[in-house]
């Protein structure tokens, strides 16, 4: 090649890479097929593919046809041939068990059995050709073996001798999006909606494919598109007609839509008088609408409801219970095979002595009341998605019905916008939870993927942290979340360090130091929030109603168990709420080999002191220091740790690309000083209980408790919305 | 070259064009930058181009030398040499008059006064050397100079012997931006705010700083961050920092940033129990209220403000006049240069006999009670940016106070989100339309840029159509109406097609049958949105509230002039507002030489016919057609000329890009369907009336009007907000 080709050819890539108005804005995900440059490694690969091809015709083979295009075009850093037959090495078939190439290989007989969405990867030789073999049971499957096989070139693995057969845990692995029809988001961090309802269902945005798109990478097929905090006009055929065209760019990627069902519907958009389960104007509503919805939309996964909670409507307006509720819904569903999904999330509007307590009264007793196509929908802690929970105790204490986890990644509590959380170890410390409902070893997660109970419906709900800001999270690190949230729910056995350092390659690059680095600042991450957020076992000390930033002094408001003093009870003796048996025993919902441990200060884990028990100042713990003396190291060496996160991002120059490493940087600011703030104003808001001062080798608060109280933030994003 | 390098370079080059999740999405604008594909331009400009300089140093020479280096290596497609001499022929050197080298060229005694905005571009010999100056007094001027050059090489002009001289008409070329703290935009139909301001001060999208390079290639030197209906928060040190971060990125491209003051902001934020404008702690607070602005930003703009229209606080809630409340501002920014833009568009609680005479009826006597940098901001015509409305009488009507033009390049009255129309032909009607005030000749255009009255401060607002989405306006083809208003406030004698093609070159290609196809379709679009919606001088016919959607059947709503019934007049002798002598008398407030004319129904242009005169169902037109007859065919063909424009848009496939050829196309599917939409409704409705057929040979409305009478759109986009 001439020197003035070569370049050219360094100008256009340049120009690929650095177009000023095209910079690295992370619009592309996990999904960025970059070149490979390691040349022996690019040979090996260039090797093991020389030409692909897929037999199957459907949508669902276009977008795995598509994938593979770009991705390997792009990593290989040429056409790839797409080939009718195996004329050569190294072809690339992926297709089904019954596709005409491949159904030669006898791939079933030979597999065990992966079900409906499994797919295996295989090389072999065949008709005097090494070949490797994408196959699946069904498109879909086919389609999640694409992804696998194309994540294997993302992060540099050699694919020379490939054997996996996998399948997914969880049958239902779904996003929840707190979305509003005008397109705010409760709690939404990364700007709003993607949906764009009032364009629906003419112009599709070309956005809705690559959601879609990465949505099936990680495994995730389904999509509740509407907040739980419903409105009935979702139901309508206006919206309707609008559902039903992202439910057809959705579908080629395995991707079901479903919608929150708002109880009160019938009155609101049906013009009858009463919502009430138990009566048959009402059934027969919800039967004709449900039959309504798939004519719309034929594969309709079902609805998510949030009943009586937060000013819902549900079944107890009409002194009816849950299950009644639920079955309803699910009588209606039943013949299209759809599901309800019945939050567990409730609290009446009488102040309980214990709002944590509230889940498990109400829906413990309703156990084996439920229809065969309902899953009751818990959160991962018994409160509501703070920082640290323990693990809500109605996982195993429902045999008889299928749980499905709901985690919010969306980080309402854990820093909103601006904080850097990878959320996979809180997720993971769920998960591995035991239960002991059935003795050792029954962990959340199998309670989740119906193993231990044996279940065939099971489930996964992420609250989506997706908006229409660019790079789709707000937070160039919040992608992570997404992706673990989805990889976790296809296998809640892969290990939080894994999933990172997969992400990491395939979302920045596969340099050493690059991978090592920003793992350890993400697994270290949701550790350094709780300590300067909620050490100890604190909790529900945020912002009122807009959860952002600190405020331990709320009180007063319209409900006892909206305010920050209804949960840390401090005091002049000291801090905690007793859920002893001693306090509001809401330990008694856990199995003994728990609440023997739990019960007493001494032996309960220190990370959930607080919440389990009420502890004087003076109390030592197991660092030795007084109860005081430890919350105080606990906030500051959180903040302390932001400086570590920094550094080690900072060593990063130069090794990514500018615009992210910018960006987070400068989000990494914020959080610093965000967790300065936090500290602060919550040391000296305890301080005025415990009258002590803040240890000699601490840093001081700049500013008085006064000015910690007075900010105020009117326009803070994600605000609940008042309809 | 080899073959295969070849084939390398034409896949980096189609991986920049069409990696798929990197489409054409328009987020470039006009400042795409293509590579040069014809040989022999390409060949010309790159022998006049070898290389470039800049010898200035300052964050604006900086500016134009990332926007020089980017534009030309582009263009060019190869890196065009950054040089310190002039040490081969074809340099393009950039600078002010007074830079090291420019200044032996004695620039400044061969150029007339060209101001502190302007420029010269020039191909000269020097020092045996071929050379292109661009050159402006200031860096400013430069900075302008240098888009003015990149434009001709998009623009694919010739560049050999250039003799260019220009300076804007008028001073102060400003977006209005209607957004709201909490990202909202009223009547924002592209997403929502660019401004995060949760998260500035701290993080700087890098979006901003393609705003001000977007905005400085079309000579707008100031934007109005937030909206009219304000909110006095923006005015407290939390935001003000925000403010002044946005400031310090806009600045090296010659933007100033403005706010808008609500008048109540004494009491709001300032803990007064008034905001009386002759109360003189009222004037010490917003003169301390300025200093501190001016500490944040040393060279804010100055307000923009709204005052006792549709609910806004104002100085008449003291019972004092509009000049005595711009007064108190002006003295306030006078000491730092700012300026007061004081927005004529008023009404008062009581609905007055013709809301189109109000503002005219309260500023006219105020005419020489301004201070001197206080400009009356008035709207294009005398009601609120109807599809076609005559000239604002105010035009002409207060000599001595310099008037400002507010245009709304948003299109709340036009089609909002999806509708494809150009407004520069709107923009040039009125610019271009002779108020007689001074004899023949003495157009609004002159009015404005202050020649007519000789005024120092002159100025066009245009009420922005920007938002979040990827492509800023929405519409692919509404980013021409940024650009028009940007072109039409630098220089209101350019004509519309001029404009038009110009962008179309930069924003598409420069392929004639491209060129001429889009500009044909462009230059037609408002005349036919016009008939489908408000033909013959109809107006404020459309939906309630949101203003989506035809509505000429809205009455009884809490003000009279907030109907569309008290607009159109409708009764069963036939249709419109008399605004004549005989009636309302608005007429009144204009010249004789127009009074004349539109006094009479037979020589009132029969664009304003109805706007003008209550004109029988049967009288004759100039078509020889009833009234009514000419009403159904101008609906008829401007619903059929959308056919038309698709007729058009559908040859353009494989001419421009895939991507945004879809997206128009999807849009035109949705104003075709929308225009026969408006045709029905209207013609149904008025049908009413006038109890005659639609003629014979016009398509007959597929629906009741009970049909269209019962849409309702709660969720569209741009509602006024409720604070």
């Amino acid at each position: 090649m001439s020197k003035r080709s070569k370049l050219c050819i360094i100008f256009a890539l340049s120009c690929l890479a650095s177009f000023p108005l095209r910079g690295e804005d992370g619009y592309n995900l996990w999904l960025r097929y970059t070149p490979v440059s390691d040349k022996q490694l690019l040979e090996a690969y260039r090797n093991s593919i020389g030409g692909w091809m897929i037999e199957n015709s459907s949508p669902t083979a276009d977008a795995a046809r598509r994938e593979l295009r770009m991705g390997l075009d792009a990593m290989l850093g040429h056409p790839v041939e797409e080939v009718k037959t195996l004329k050569y090495n190294g072809i690339i078939i992926a297709g089904t068990f019954d596709s005409p190439t491949l159904s030669r290989l006898d791939l079933k007989s030979q597999t065990k059995d992966i079900g409906a969405e499994g797919y295996i990867i295989r090389t072999m030789r065949y008709a005097d050709r090494n070949i490797t073999v994408i196959a699946g049971e069904t498109e879909r499957g086919m389609l999640y073996g694409v992804f696998h096989f194309l994540r294997l070139l993302q992060t540099r693995q050699p694919i020379g001798q490939l054997s996996i057969e996998n399948a997914p845990k969880t049958r239902v692995r779904i996003l929840n999006h707190w979305d509003n029809l005008d397109r705010t988001i409760e709690r939404g961090y990364a700007g709003f909606s993607l949906w764009d309802w009032h364009k629906l269902p003419e112009y599709i945005d070309p956005r809705y494919y690559d959601y879609a798109r990465a949505n099936a990478s990680v495994g995730i097929n389904g999509t509740v598109l509407t907040n739980v905090n419903a409105n009935a006009l979702i139901l309508t055929p206006a919206y309707l007609k609008k559902v039903a065209a992202l439910a057809d760019v959705f579908r080629p990627y395995g991707i079901r839509v479903y919608l929150t069902a708002r109880f009160s519907a019938p009155i609101e958009i049906g013009q009858l008088k009463t919502a009430d389960p138990l009566d048959p104007q009402v059934q027969e509503w919800w039967k004709q609408k449900v039959r309504e919805i798939y004519q719309y939309i034929p594969d309709f996964g079902g609805f998510t409801v949030k009943a009586n909670s937060e000013g819902q409507p549900g079944p107890q307006n009409y002194k009816r219970n849950h299950a009644e509720g639920a079955n309803m819904l699910a009588d209606a569903l039943k013949p299209f095979n759809g599901i309800v999904m019945w939050r567990a999330f409730v609290y009446d509007n009488k102040v309980p002595v214990d709002r944590t307590k509230q889940a498990y009264d109400e829906f413990k007793p309703l156990d084996g009341k439920f229809r065969s196509n309902v899953m009751v929908q818990v959160k991962n802690g018994p409160l509501d998605f703070q920082p640290r929970e323990p693990f809500h105790p109605l996982f195993g204490a429902m045999p008889s019905t299928p749980l499905m986890m709901e985690f919010q990644i969306t980080q309402e509590y854990l820093g909103q916008a601006t904080h850097l959380v990878y959320l996979a170890p809180l997720f993971k410390e769920v998960l591995d939870a035991d239960t002991y409902s059935k003795g050792n070893g029954s962990s959340v997660g199998k309670v989740l993927d119906g193993s231990l109970e044996e279940h065939q419906l099971s489930g996964m709900a992420g609250v989506a942290n997706i908006g229409n800001d660019r790079n789709w999270c707000g937070h160039p690190i919040a992608q992570s979340n997404w992706y673990a949230f989805g990889r976790l729910a296809w296998d809640h056995t892969l290990s939080p360090e894994q999933i990172a350092a997969e992400w990491i390659r395939m979302t920045f690059n596969s340099n050493p130091e690059v991978v090592n680095t920003i793992t350890n600042v993400m697994m270290a991450s949701r550790e350094i929030t709780v300590k300067y957020m909620t050490p100890l076992g604190l909790h529900h000390i945020m912002g009122y109603n807009h959860h952002y930033g600190p405020a331990p002094w709320i009180k007063d408001k319209p409900r006892a168990d909206w305010t920050s003093v209804y949960y840390h009870r401090a005091d002049e003796q000291g801090l905690g709420f007793n859920r002893s048996s001693s306090g509001s025993n809401a330990l008694e919902q856990y199995q003994p080999q728990i609440r023997k441990i739990y019960e007493e200060g001494e032996t309960c884990p220190e990370e959930f002191l607080l919440w389990f028990h009420h502890v004087s100042w003076d109390e030592k713990v197991r660092s030795g220091r007084t109860l005081w003396d430890e919350l105080c190291h606990q906030y500051d060496e959180g903040a302390d740790s932001v400086k570590w996160m920094q550094e080690q991002w900072n060593s990063l120059e130069g090794k990514i690309d500018d615009d992210r490493f910018l960006h987070v940087k400068t989000f990494l600011h914020i959080q610093q000083q965000e967790a300065v703030w936090w500290r602060n104003a919550c040391l000296l808001y305890f301080q005025t209980f415990s009258k002590r001062p803040i240890p000699k080798d601490l840093e001081k608060p700049d500013q008085a408790l006064e000015h910690y109280q007075a900010q105020e933030f009117r326009f803070a994003p994600g605000i609940r919305p008042r309809w």
